[in-house]
């Protein structure tokens, strides 16, 4: 059975989605970045950039165990094991790999900073909450007019893009956007939270993510590292 | 012929690396970014998050004409189309991918960041500055030990791994990090440097690029944007 290392967090629930949709069986291992178990030395084996999800298929290619962090990876890992969610054609597989970079690349780590800026860093800092917030109002407006032309972000057919980029979109609130002002988004995004295997994938662990932001995880998350600069 | 749209900026030498390591004619369309040209409609088709680098490969499958963009989709389309820099291998070949995700997901945005707050920002906050060093620094650091246990990024061989993270690591000034204190990256990242494809990649648009960051630069970098938001 695969397991997952994971946490109640948006790239966490990427890897909880796809499984669910797969139907493959897996057992979920929490890893509480709030209290700094992202740095323990068994975790930073197999996850070296201390981040959720992480995965272990016992049942790897070749036989063997695979060991796998980082979540475009992780569900690019499933769909190849699967054969579902990515198009075995070549021009649809890349234009799904596009968006799935584009999630990676921009969408994660920009409306990251925009949640950081926002809502958790200690102090308010108006030219970091003005960028951030424009680049999230800028992402939105690019993935509603993507979807004013294609029924998904990766294309004619329901992908891995559209499971990568989901759960950033559920704190649009966080990220000072209005999901209603981006009609072809709002409508895409109603229809993938309706799925039921979407709906379970969101669950995983979400009674055991404390809603608080407390000291303690601030410095987990902001403040300690493997690596300490002064 | 392929056509690269780019600029001399680590996301766009990682494609004119990949091009000139496997030998593929290609044609460069410079696309400034510092004047706004990413947000001509023409490109935008292309690159609908206005970004560069993206390709158009006349000979692409199906035997119909691919556009495409994100580097790390890039690098895969033109791995998958020459067969190189990518292990066969299934287990080899997602390890590759995970850190080619690595690069997407962190080294290229967190690193940016620390470019716009201690270069170009046109204040200088002394948060910022201090939580993207910092990341620099523990980016770093997860790389130099990685490198300690691999000759390359990705695993035994040199990849697309390779070829996505050493033009961000080109700037470590800028990121407030001193190399040498990094034995092990230091020692790939020179080696990466002495490639004769990985030079002439370098130099691509290197004379085009204006070494300034003048006010339309900084406007069309970080004011302008296909969507207004005030
Ligand atoms: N690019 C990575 C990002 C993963 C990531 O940012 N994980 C966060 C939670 S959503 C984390 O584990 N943070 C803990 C830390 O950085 O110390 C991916 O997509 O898997
Ligand atoms: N995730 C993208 C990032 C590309 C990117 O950030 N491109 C920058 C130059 S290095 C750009 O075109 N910026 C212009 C803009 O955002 O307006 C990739 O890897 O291709």
């Amino acid at each position: 059975m695969i397991e997952v290392y994971s946490w109640a967090t948006p790239n966490g629930h990427k890897v909880h989605i796809m499984l669910e949709e797969c139907g493959l069986p897996y057992r979920v291992i929490p890893v509480d970045i709030g209290s700094g178990a992202q740095f323990d030395p068994a975790f930073l084996a197999i996850s070296p950039n201390n981040k959720i999800p992480a995965i272990v298929d016992p049942e790897g290619p070749d036989g063997k165990p695979l060991s796998l962090f980082e979540s475009g990876a992780i569900l690019l890992y499933l769909a190849g094991k699967t054969g579902k969610y990515l198009p075995a054609g070549t021009a649809a597989k890349y234009e799904v790999l596009e968006w799935l970079m584009f999630q990676m690349g921009s969408v994660g780590p920009m409306l990251g900073q925009a949640h950081h800026f926002r809502i958790y860093a200690p102090e308010k800092i108006e030219y970091a909450i003005e960028r951030y917030s424009n680049e999230a109002h800028r992402l939105y407006n690019v993935i509603n007019k993507r979807l004013g032309l294609s029924p998904y972000i990766g294309g004619k057919a329901y992908s891995i893009a559209d499971i990568a980029v989901f759960p950033w979109l559920r704190s649009w609130k966080n990220q000072g956007v209005e999901m209603s002002e981006f009609p072809h988004l709002k409508g895409w995004f109603d229809e993938i939270a309706s799925r039921p295997a979407v709906q379970r994938g969101v669950q995983v662990l979400a009674a055991a993510r404390k809603p608080m932001m407390d000291e303690t995880a601030r410095e987990n998350l902001f403040g300690a590292t493997q690596y300490k600069r002064h």
